[in-house]
């Protein structure tokens, strides 16, 4: 079994035994994990770039909460919908190659349709 | 190596060879992250939770590709802080697990200041 | 002065008097104003769309807060970029009803780009 | 009536003309709200601050095309709850005066909880 999968198994059963598969529709967990990517967003605000880099322990302890709860809630929409979210990212990783070959793309952010 | 660490290592040399360090800062990323949740979003605002549970080829591939997106990076988030996301995953559920004891928390969705 | 040029105008004043300008950069109140939509959110997550209709006292005091929050970030950021967001919305509408014809609209969510 | 009053009635008939009065529960209101706001976000994720205070025409036209989108799902959300968006924002900017009292608040950008 893969980390990922071991994660799976865990939320499966957190979930069976609080009895919330009831709450946990694909559309609620697409909106809690989005919930989340707010709150990860909150801590970097106000913040600069520079700053951002390197984080006081409180905010890189929120941070690493955050990420925890977007990871969380992205297995568990996977797994609502028969989702295997590391084969679909390297699918994904695939194609980026394709979208942004490293010659035009280099030093560059714009979107592969403007490049 | 893991899967993630494998998808880490992938992205490492991905950026690297676009030169696109200097755009990943975690700020950047964390935004990033979170246009990536709100596309997710998108298939499912006006779905009932019902449809959500199965969807059309066209919306299971959008989301297939949005979670691949979503996972991407936050995997290169917690690269650029060091911030492992399967380790702070598991501290999570350690830490859900106690928020909301099976007991109080069976069949109730609630946040746990509210258990 | 309309009513938003005149919370424009307080929220110009209440900046300055707290030495904000230097963190209102429009990157950062785009952050914040998606920060608020993430909390705006978090109160409808967990509930059905029935249950969203008639909110408990709690919940709506809390969606009341957050409306207000999104919408003074996106004045300021309006201002900032010199954007008037109602002359944007009346725009925003002509072209909706040009993309979204009532008589193929009608019952009907799809994107336009689908219709 | 205000300019806010307006548009709410021009988004009533513009959505009873269309019967989307089915789809727009508060919730799914919400969620397009959260998917805009991540749109906005979306043009400024690789800027820096710097180049967000002065955007090229194509950047500027589409966070005006997004501010509206937001403004437009706000008002519509707060007319399917009874709430008003500007008597909500001005409560609140009464309350952000007491926790954020100028002299505390001068040049720092932490959050009120911590001042």
């Amino acid at each position: 079994m893969t980390e990922l999968e071991g994660l799976r198994e865990q939320l499966r059963n957190f979930s069976a035994a609080r009895d919330w598969d009831q709450f946990h529709s694909p559309k609620n967990l697409a909106m809690a994990l989005s919930v989340e990517a707010g709150e990860l967003l909150e801590v970097f605000q106000w913040l600069t770039e520079e700053q951002s880099r390197s984080l006081e322990p409180k905010a890189q302890a929120a941070v690493s909460d955050e990420i925890a709860d977007v990871l969380l809630y992205l297995i568990r929409l996977g797994d609502q919908l028969g989702i295997d979210p590391v084969a679909a990212a390297h699918r994904k990783i695939v194609e980026n190659a394709q979208k942004y070959p490293a010659d035009k793309a280099r030093g560059n952010s714009k979107k592969y349709t403007e490049l």
